[in-house]
């Protein structure tokens, strides 16, 4: 059953951005461009009928707005808020954001006394309010933004943040690490609509596949781990603690106004919930896409393969390091290995190392293809040094990159087990990112260093050994 | 006292490549090209007094070449070195890098005794080998290398690397994190020199300001010990080891062929040692940029300045997992603080989130400069989100990036404390690793992630504390 509060907070037919001003560019009627249903602008000051938006005229008052208004965002300043929620109400909007701090996050009497009266007026007004000291929905689908450079295609992850900065951050980076939206919301002090509402509506919403969430604190712990539980047992729930030190918990209050609460009870709560727990925004990006992108590993056991012998010993010691077994690879596989690879200057153990076998890279594809098949490994990890792709001591291709660009693709697609690509970092900058886009772009889950991909291997790995399933399965 | 061993071999007047074939595109012959003394090139098969390079003439045999040559750089095939190195002693030869592997790395009785008689053979002929199973040496003073494309300029880092991909990665990375080198030397099996060896040499030697090592095994633990004792004394030096999981140690057999000991005896050595333990290239790369960039932190306590709420929370949890105090600030500190920022949205309690006040970047300037000069502050942290830079709510400066990057090296300058630039990854990548670029090459510290620039903060902090120097003071 989906939370009813929330019902039609994504469906507005009409929408109004009330304080849209010259002096921040018409920053949120900007962002609503592509709004799918009408969109209206309200300022005091500005010349009635006016367009920023050609087609989209300006009125002095919401009351001025001829039609009923189903959703407001509201960016004018705080004391002129309550005014603004009684006159909203009366052309029957049902929800709003509200941009503006300056509640119960600066710790002050005033403060408090400010978002109280801020949700009497809502509630007096029949609006359900979305923040104060938020940056409210972007919903694609909708048309329905917070930044003006955000991808306007639509997926099926749905993020929930108590940071719009971090609402910002993920919906920006997470685009370029292949990620698509489906509704994220920040929910800033969460006065009226908290994170557990926003889940236990995410958690039926036909459109989410994926459920992330920035939480800093909640206000009703118990009902919080009894939607996460719920959730977690529908789809994949990714939670990400902010303020699990004291120092971290100290900026948390000055921040949403929360209470960060105690780092091992939200520990244990957690992963008592089943829920996938990430402690940075590269772990909520990496396991994000590839909870898209990669089967989940049956266990523990790694093939690791390289063009060097000093990156195999590094990341032999990582893998084990997280956690992971290096096993001999099968005999079936160690003769074929044998057959392909020269045998000086190579090792075919386990890790396997290339070495100059890797200037051919019809080699290449065959050694990965024999790991990947091995019955004793669950878990593919290639690493790929482009300065020696580029500069290998003899290559015979054309188009190196385009060909290692369609072996990968190729291999990925025939792995029914996780496939990561590692694309280390390289003083061949752009060559390095062109190849990262594609393969990004085609669905190859790639990291940029060792400790990201293997971090999510272990992430994926506790997921499944706790029932877990990929969207990708 | 130098290692009279090594003396003269990073000062040969001529250089000869045995080897250098089209088949592999004359590949150490054109690292050579920039040589400065003589250079030579033989290979049986080519034609006498062809020049691949203007200048530098083919001979069939090292014997045919009319003078006295100094150093060798042989890439045929394993059979046909001990004969080739008999020849190359009857020219004078003092110094040989051995790029073939198949020797002792191999783990089998066949590898082993190839390698004694390679040792029999060069100590038979007078000549020190670098190698087997290396890339041999990077020197850019002397027009030494192993790659095409490494700087031609020198700088004071030198690294000693048992891997010769971890050799080439660190020179060719090093570079664009604003790393110059002296001498790298791979020195793979180190059949006749090995790292302590060159240690020795390098503590003494007066271009190396920085040695920095990647080290899979020793033979002989005693001394090399008592060279990092005294080396560590002289100048800063960092050791990377590699195999210290059961997994790494056994990659390392088949890579270098060495023992790869124990990892806590490992542990205890390098600590006692008063060296700068790393544990992989990012962390190598980092620590050793700081140390020419930076001042070592006096003491804990860290200053934390950001535009976001939720990367101030971040920071902080992570601050403190990695050992450090963020303490409030000073009243002084406060008093101006809260004149220059607005009071709602921002926080001054240290992290300062300086939310919307960025909007300003002489507000920026100006709090960050408070933060640095606070006494309470060992170090500042200031967290940069490229996309809030170019697309804030409103921004008035022409040209931001370039008035951004302006106001940090002026601050760096400035600041007598570590003062180091994180800047987050963003969506806008061109416009980020333009400033970055930028700011390296001004020598300001800058990190790509929260977790590099904290782990190099405490890997500096550690080093203070056990009485080291950064060689910026």
């Amino acid at each position: 059953m989906m939370n009813c509060e929330i019902n039609g907070m994504f469906d507005p037919e009409s929408l109004v951005v009330i304080g849209a001003s010259s002096k921040r560019d018409y920053y949120f009627l900007r962002c609503h461009e592509n709004f799918k249903g009408k969109l209206y602008a309200v300022n005091r000051n500005e010349e009635a009928g006016r367009e920023v938006i050609p087609g989209v005229k300006f009125y002095r008052s919401v009351l001025d707005i001829p039609e009923k208004i189903d959703f407001a965002i509201i960016e004018v300043p705080g004391e002129e808020i309550p005014a603004i929620i009684r006159k909203c109400g009366k052309r029957g909007v049902k929800f709003a954001t509200v941009f503006a701090s300056g509640y119960s996050e600066l710790g002050t009497e005033a403060g408090k006394h400010a978002e109280e009266e801020l949700i009497e007026a809502a509630n007096a007004a029949g609006i359900k309010i979305i923040g104060p000291n938020c940056m409210g929905i972007y919903y694609p689908a909708k048309g329905m933004s917070f930044r003006f450079d955000l991808s306007t295609e639509s997926g099926e992850v749905s993020f929930v943040s108590q940071s719009g900065g971090h609402a910002l951050n993920f919906s920006l980076l997470g685009s370029i690490h292949g990620i698509k939206f489906d509704k994220v919301i920040s929910y800033g002090n969460g006065a009226m609509i908290d994170s557990t509402d926003l889940i236990e509506y995410l958690m039926h919403d036909p459109s989410t596949g994926i459920i992330a969430a920035y939480i800093e604190g909640v206000k009703d712990g118990r009902r919080f781990l009894s939607v996460l539980k719920e959730a977690a047992q529908i789809k994949p729930v990714i939670i990400w603690k902010g303020g699990v030190t004291d120092a971290g918990a100290s900026a948390v209050t000055s921040h949403s106004g929360s209470l960060a609460g105690d780092a091992r009870i939200w520990d244990a709560a957690l992963k008592q919930a089943g829920v996938i727990r990430v402690d940075d925004m590269d772990e909520l990006i990496d396991v994000t896409s590839t909870l898209t992108t990669s089967p989940l590993p049956e266990n523990r056991r790694v093939g690791i393969i390289s063009i060097s012998g000093g990156q195999c010993v590094v990341l032999a010691d990582l893998a084990s390091r997280y956690g992971f077994r290096i096993p001999p690879l099968g005999d079936v596989t160690r003769e074929k290995l044998s057959k392909l690879m020269p045998n000086v200057g190579t090792s075919i153990k386990n890790p396997i190392d290339g070495a100059a076998s890797w200037a051919n890279l019809g080699t290449v594809k065959e050694t990965i293809r024999l790991v990947m098949e091995d019955e004793g490994i669950d878990s593919v990890l290639i690493e790929i040094s482009i300065h020696y792709m580029l500069h290998i001591f003899y290559h015979n291709e054309e188009d190196r990159m385009s060909r290692l660009y369609e072996i990968l693709c190729e291999l990925k697609n025939q792995s029914r087990k996780p496939f990561f690509v590692i694309l280390s970092p390289s003083n061949y900058w752009h060559e390095r990112r062109l190849l990262e886009e594609k393969l990004i772009e085609s669905g190859v889950p790639v990291f940029p260093g060792f400790k990201r991909a293997l971090k999510t291997l272990k992430n994926l790995l506790h997921y499944k050994e706790r029932g877990g399933r990929s969207l990708y399965e």
